[in-house]
């Protein structure tokens, strides 16, 4: 997909890309709780998201590459959202952020996961990004 | 300051502080670019920010403790916007934002000190803050 940006800039078009609440909360909520379907997505969204803010956001995804959007397999008629490696590779960023927010955002939690990840230094994130790629991606080869 | 959130999620509370677009150009033009006077980061601004807009993010950041506002020593008339500790410990994350732009967003271009700092490793984004707190900082003692 070819888009017209502001600017040249790295970080403006990341900004861009990420740059809607919403767009962060539905990765999060891929990535760290695994949740694959748009009912699980919505009903499941610790902050309340509208389904048609949801849908769109989804697709924007898609278009960009981040998610893939497949029929899953074993429910005939649902559709799966799978991360792609360049949705993978948000990892990093989403835990920066957590780590930024866990020291300067007093009223924050640092949950699960994240916090697992965070105790488990830079090897641990590899093996969870290596987890997720066997989830999510298509079988190679 | 104290504000509800959506969430107790620390990546949620992030994503409400620095959600905004705008918000995150602003801390890049301050961080990489040394932008430190209104008129600076209206008028060099690479995305063309409206004066309104720009105004009310930096009363945002102000509010939230990520920057402070203060006479400029060397201009009367002026104000200096200083990056505080919670906002040199931003740093790590821009820096995420631009290498993950830099790989997966082909139209976009990783400048400057970004790129400088991609290549120069931990040691020399550890330097890069610590050249941030010698200038923003307060001397302390």
């Amino acid at each position: 997909m070819r888009t017209s940006h502001r600017s040249e800039c790295v970080i403006n078009q990341t900004v861009e890309v990420l740059g809607d609440q919403w767009t962060l909360l539905v990765i999060r909520d891929i990535v760290f709780v695994n949740r694959r379907h748009f009912r699980e997505l919505l009903t499941q969204s610790l902050e309340g998201v509208a389904s048609n803010i949801l849908a769109d956001r989804l697709r924007k995804l898609v278009q960009q590459g981040i998610i893939t959007k497949s029929d899953d397999p074993t429910h005939k008629q649902k559709a799966i959202y799978s991360l792609t490696e360049k949705g993978i590779a948000l990892v990093p960023l989403l835990l920066e952020m957590a780590a930024w927010g866990d020291e300067y955002l007093p009223a924050s939690k640092l949950q699960g996961l994240a916090r697992t990840l965070k105790e488990g230094g830079p090897e641990r994130r590899a093996e969870f990004m290596n987890e997720l790629r066997k989830t999510h991606l298509p079988p190679s080869g």
